[in-house]
């Protein structure tokens, strides 16, 4: 009852502004301090760290500690925290170069170890708590480590047989070749069916001819092909003796080990983005390339030296969707990420709001906090409880990705469909508010709210456009 | 009916995709032409956009002309067309400076000629057209221009009398002296009548010394100030034998012609945003700065030089409401240009709806435009119809403004503040929904429409944020 005899105060004075003099007495200065000093809390903090991170709370916090601790991440003392972030007053060039030197750096504290060669549930938790801490750091490095181990080093575990996981797994857990992944062409993004690049298979020679036959066949926004990939995972049709086979996914370099770009493979810069400008998405065309026979990934469909289609699942629409299963690991993953960035904008906001003040309810009274407004609760804590539902149903999707069988592929896929969109939706929500609730603060990159809605608007549309996903939901039986 | 069939056949492919070998046949390599050489239209495009730019068309197409001839504003020739755009893969440095070349560029071909000296609704709707013009090219050319001639040159306008007219106008026309204002501090934003900033008058001198207390009193976001303004309005509390006489406008030198900073002022940098990064927003701290008394601007009040406090205007809020009317040229700026950038965000995703396809009705049939997708139709074209009586609301604020009288000024007011955020928001919405339904395209910043989220987004709490502004109209009588 006090309480709303409070709100009904502060309201009256909103509507009711004195007519005096007195109200143009200038207040004190303003004084800040964080929140954590004057807020009271009663519940534990590492409880409920635990509940939200899940998994892996050690490994995350050596990684965080690995970053802080060097001038790659510009660590930052502010009171008796640290603080990393990248720079972005920096060209796509620059922040592409730091990007790899960021990877470098952490591939040399081994921080990869095992990410394609450790099997189990466990090795896929760390795997992706470390994926996730990176994220926290910058989408761009998580992105362009993403590319490289869950499409290229993923398609070669779920596409490849055991030759290809001997021959790259290891190579690509050292980055001793760096791998992308060449699924969407101009013409073609959500319709994967429909690319137009064309491989054929030439039996006199052993060899598949990957071609583009066309503009809008050129592969496009290709993540690390504009300057740093040395091999890519190739999405083609496979015409064998004339006859269409549907896409299938081949091994092809693009660059030596020097940079150098291969012969028959040409590259353009797909150009500055509204984020992720640290990674290096690229345009690939392929002038009949030529590729020995073994590298098709022959788990679903193979070509016999002679040149017969061998596959043991007949039916193209099964076959296509055993094409399609890697991405799954691309949905938990953004599903997951967006959560903590709608997290990272509301403690922004939050914080904010606790320490910011505007407009006094009494004259001379002290102006009273953002968070204090019945309007500014109302717009922030919806958000913050959706993002604590949030927060465990990614780590419940992950579960579910981590364990899954034969049997619940399919409800994974409906999940983590539903999951992405929806978490992704609610991220840039949040984001949007948690901007306009700082004010022209949330405009400064280097205060992080305006900044994550450019690098994260992009998990709305890729890895499935999120209406189209929303539709596959739907259709579902 | 047809069409309902037609859509039927649509829907029912959709969900019933044929599980046929026949889909799996490559497509004919996708063509694409702009949509106005296919796309039948049975209206004058000459009128409908007499319609739309409402005023000084020729004015409008010399000034787009006149970047169209100059590399300082990127000219590329695509089919019939030239296209001009800033390079946004440039550090804010160099982004700045590219920003006042443009400005001497055009200064130099007298773009800028009555927008002070002349009188008028002519000339002020010259001003406005042109000012738009230069918003469609870049929202840091247009916001480095309107701080100013509308900020600056306003308030000397408003706020000034006929020495003060007389002794800047022309001045600040031709760029002799480059101003800012200086009102929002870091602990004020919306709330004005709360700023920190404290003026005194030291009668045996006959100068105000203005000071910044403390920390949370230094001017903040304040565009210009941070390379390149020489001067500046300070809004300041007004301190006469020991009595606050509330917020009032000062004109004071921060810079001298050569660039370097006066005494007793310390400039600091905003330092990079998620857009406007052209503008170089800074920080401000007075140290007893001393000035002139003449450099009270006092249409409203005066001080004497024995140090008398003298006004027309008695009520301290009469008085506050007084020294706010600048802002209203704002809001009648944001709510045009705001407007113009939805049409474009509208103009791009449209038009590549109309030469995009994804998925076939039929197996080897063509695969269907996006725009012939219901769920397309309804994602932009609702937007489209709004973003036209927008454009028509806009033009009517513009009127009534240019139009003022006195008895009006209230009204002005309240749908200035209505239609600034409603017109904002409209287009945060529109260039979001733009954004995702062009896909990753929508991304590419040279694509325009991602790019123009992070520029506009600070419109919607500039110049009022638009909940706060809404507030205001649901108090006004």
């Amino acid at each position: 009852m006090d309480r709303a005899i409070h709100r009904t105060i502060i309201i009256k004075n909103h509507l009711l502004q004195p007519n005096s003099d007195q109200i143009l007495t200038t207040n004190a200065c303003l004084s800040y301090s964080p929140p954590e000093l004057n807020e009271v809390y009663d519940f534990d903090l590492k409880e409920m760290r635990k509940l939200l991170d899940g998994h892996n709370l050690q490994e995350r916090d050596w990684l965080f500690n690995l970053m802080v601790q060097s001038k790659l991440f510009n660590p930052r003392k502010r009171g008796e925290k640290v603080y990393v972030a990248p720079d972005y007053n920096q060209t796509m060039e620059q922040q592409r170069e730091m990007t790899m030197k960021r990877i470098s750096y952490l591939l040399e504290r081994n921080v990869f170890e095992g990410w394609l060669t450790a099997k189990g549930a466990e090795a896929e938790l760390r795997k992706l708590a470390l994926l996730e801490v990176t994220g926290i750091f910058d989408h761009s490095l998580a992105i362009k480590i993403g590319v490289h181990f869950f499409l290229w080093g993923g398609a070669i575990q779920f596409f490849g047989t055991q030759r290809h996981h001997e021959k790259w797994l290891r190579d690509t857990e050292n980055y001793v070749v760096l791998g992308c992944f060449a699924m969407t062409e101009l013409g073609h993004g959500s319709n994967v069916r429909g690319i137009e690049t064309v491989t054929t298979y030439d039996a006199n020679t052993g060899e598949f001819i990957i071609n583009t036959p066309c503009e809008s066949a050129q592969k496009y926004w290709i993540g690390g092909a504009a300057n740093h990939a040395t091999h890519t995972i190739v999405f083609s049709q496979l015409e064998i003796n004339g006859k269409n086979q549907g896409v299938h996914a081949f091994i092809c370099q693009i660059r030596d080990a020097a940079g150098n770009i291969c012969p028959n493979i040409r590259i353009a810069d797909c150009g500055h983005k509204i984020g992720l400008n640290g990674v290096d998405n690229g345009r690939i065309w392929f002038d009949n390339v030529r590729i020995p026979r073994e590298n098709l990934l022959n788990s679903v469909a193979d070509v016999s030296p002679d040149g017969q289609y061998l596959s043991s699942i007949k039916d193209p629409d099964q076959r296509f969707a055993a094409f399609m299963a890697p991405l799954t690991s691309g949905r938990v993953i953004i599903a997951g990420s967006s959560v903590y960035k709608a997290k990272i904008g509301l403690a922004i906001a939050i914080r904010y709001s606790l320490s910011r003040r505007a407009f006094s309810i009494t004259p001379n009274g002290p102006e009273v906090l953002l968070l204090d407004y019945p309007s500014h609760q109302r717009r922030l804590l919806p958000l913050l409880a959706k993002s604590y539902a949030a927060s465990c149903a990614a780590n419940y999707l992950k579960m579910m990705y981590v364990n899954r069988t034969p049997q619940s592929n399919k409800t994974i896929h409906v999940v983590s469909s539903a999951f992405k969109a929806i978490l992704t939706w609610h991220n840039m929500r949040t984001l949007q508010e948690c901007r306009e609730a700082c004010g022209g603060q949330g405009l400064k990159t280097e205060n992080r709210v305006g900044h994550l809605k450019g690098e994260f608007d992009v998990q709305l549309t890729f890895e499935g456009d999120n209406n189209v996903l929303m539709q596959q939901v739907l259709l579902s039986p």
